[in-house]
């Protein structure tokens, strides 16, 4: 049975996240809802592109994902909807879905806005319903027209090699402190080292425990990126870190002077 | 299918909410739940009325709407249910329902409290197991006798008149730190000025984008409440405001003097 | 309906409980799931035994209870599963459990940690399969092999006499800043007086309301605990007390001398 998941950055303080699920409800009285997360930092596209990118796979084959971070809202920027890796998506145009575009299946939709929509909360009254027919059954198609270009990207979401050093950044911060960066841990060669800006974090390891209480690490996280963590504690607190800071792998034979602090 | 919504002041720390939904489940498995949010300020019932009413209607006809926002648990206030608008209530009688009154379809409810509840814990005990019985189909009177006179309401969620002026105040501050009033969107006249004290916050917008990054603005919320935001940031933090203060619409055509620092 | 609840100390601001439900909806997709708390102070062992205890029975008979606060994941702590008071639990053997061994009904079982889990993240790759399965209806046996010898036990969870005086600790604050104690309600003598190190909090009360706002007071809690509050107010902050402070009941007949400040 697919479900309708949300990803959002309304916070729970609010009723917006439960509205969202109303305007579905009144839609699709059966619809099965599940949260990813509404606490992703406000306007932080980047960071919600990763979290719905490594979650939404994980439900069955047919689910729609709904995922709202949109500082655009009310904007000229589109509303889409799409088809791809067997599931369907909504939200808005502005790079939210950078991961998933690679399993696109037919044309990404730019969906009508209605003119009773109120424009600073197109979660509820453009998104919502939308997902609510997708999961009933709907195209996307039915639901707009072709956009006629290619949908937004983040370009961030992809690290560089500076020389042998492969430069990535944060595009995460997890509710432990751990640093979610941009680069595939498969990407790491074995006894690469780790750096944050001229901080050894050293090579990789396998979990928290291989290291002491206490200690900085670099590791393969769960969601299959490079990640720097404090086994116990707080990367980002340690190290000063945020979204948007830069880590460095350095690989075993590369001259020292690729470093920088 | 209605489902039964789910308004506190418990936080998510701990396991009240889930206690609820235990109570709930226990006698009525096929429940569904929805949280509208856990998260209102402790004890705050101006917030909760706020966030109740302008969310309750969006769900489903015969839905039940527990709400929780009760810092006079254990005391004689009363324990209430009723039905409004084609939905049904639960929660105490404390103003927390002052939006839905204006459809009462019957006697409003006093609930029987069974002598094994917890006397702190009424959220559990008593609103948990009267809404799984709303939802069976129970009417509130089967629940406990009529309460015999008003319930409570609170005097806050209306603005007044100080001669032209319209003078409101802040009944939620959402998570992004918008300011939500108690004065309706349509009750402003175009080109009306909105003021916090003696900082103007000029005439009516549409959305955000209507204003560079940073800068105040005042605009119709979702909730159809005239609000105060910062385009992306935080009104509350930029003024300095919060849950009470004062926010006032000047007519056009009022003479200066009627405006106050 | 029997259904699945999840309590851990993943925090909301990731996807990493939406995870943990896209492996249960992926083997059960129909599976009905309601948090508890995902909330737990990381890595406190003994406040999220201290909730799944209160909460879990409250759910319907068959259900199963996957709680995760599990610092030691990655290392050789063994995975379990077990049957108890009619439901069906799963996850770490670190004490996690402790409330509950006392209604054992058959072994205690090991689980079989498949070789692509995440080292980082059994709550998804192995606690939430599991979960799935258990709610199917599959034994705690057909998961894996009896562990052989005892499951960990909190020693913290039961309080302890000095003299007189019932000594117990502090295992949960909740998110009015009330304190939780280890000591059992029905344990305190009616007359017999709570301390904090030298403060008195006086005898025990029925609610919040038999004090002035802003007092302390002790009282039963709603989960049978004797717990530390401040009406309307934190006595987390009031005390300066936290996880692991000590509270003492005094009976009335006991001499002064037995009081240490």
């Amino acid at each position: 049975m697919p479900v309708i998941t949300l990803l959002t950055d309304f916070g729970l303080a609010d009723s917006y996240a439960g509205e969202v699920k109303g305007a579905i409800l009144s839609l699709h009285p059966a619809a099965p809802i599940v949260d990813l997360t509404h606490l992703v930092p406000a306007g932080s596209v980047a960071s919600g592109a990763y979290l719905l990118g490594r979650a939404c796979l994980r439900f069955p084959v047919g689910s729609v994902h709904l995922a709202v971070v949109d500082p655009g809202v009310g904007t000229a920027r589109a509303a889409i909807a799409f088809r791809a890796h067997g599931h369907a998506f909504v939200g808005p145009d502005n790079g939210l879905f950078t991961e998933l575009f690679g399993g696109l299946e037919d044309d990404v939709i730019a969906l009508d806005v209605p003119a009773h929509a109120a424009p600073t909360f197109h979660g509820r009254d453009v998104f919502g319903p939308a997902a609510a027919r997708l999961l009933m059954g709907y195209p996307p198609s039915a639901l707009g027209h072709p956009l006629g270009r290619a949908p937004m990207a983040l370009p961030q979401l992809a690290p560089f090699h500076d020389g042998p050093v492969l430069v990535g950044e944060v595009i995460h911060v997890d509710g432990f402190g751990t640093l979610v960066t941009n680069i595939p841990a498969m990407s790491v060669p074995p006894e690469a080292s780790i750096w944050y800006h001229a901080t050894s974090i050293g090579p990789m390891h396998r979990t928290f425990a291989d290291v002491p209480t206490g200690e900085l690490l670099a590791l393969e996280g769960s969601g299959g990126r490079l990640e720097v963590a404090v086994r116990d504690g707080s990367a980002a607190s340690r190290l000063g870190a945020g979204l948007g800071s830069e880590v460095r792998v350095r690989p075993p034979d590369s001259p020292a002077g690729a470093m920088r602090g």
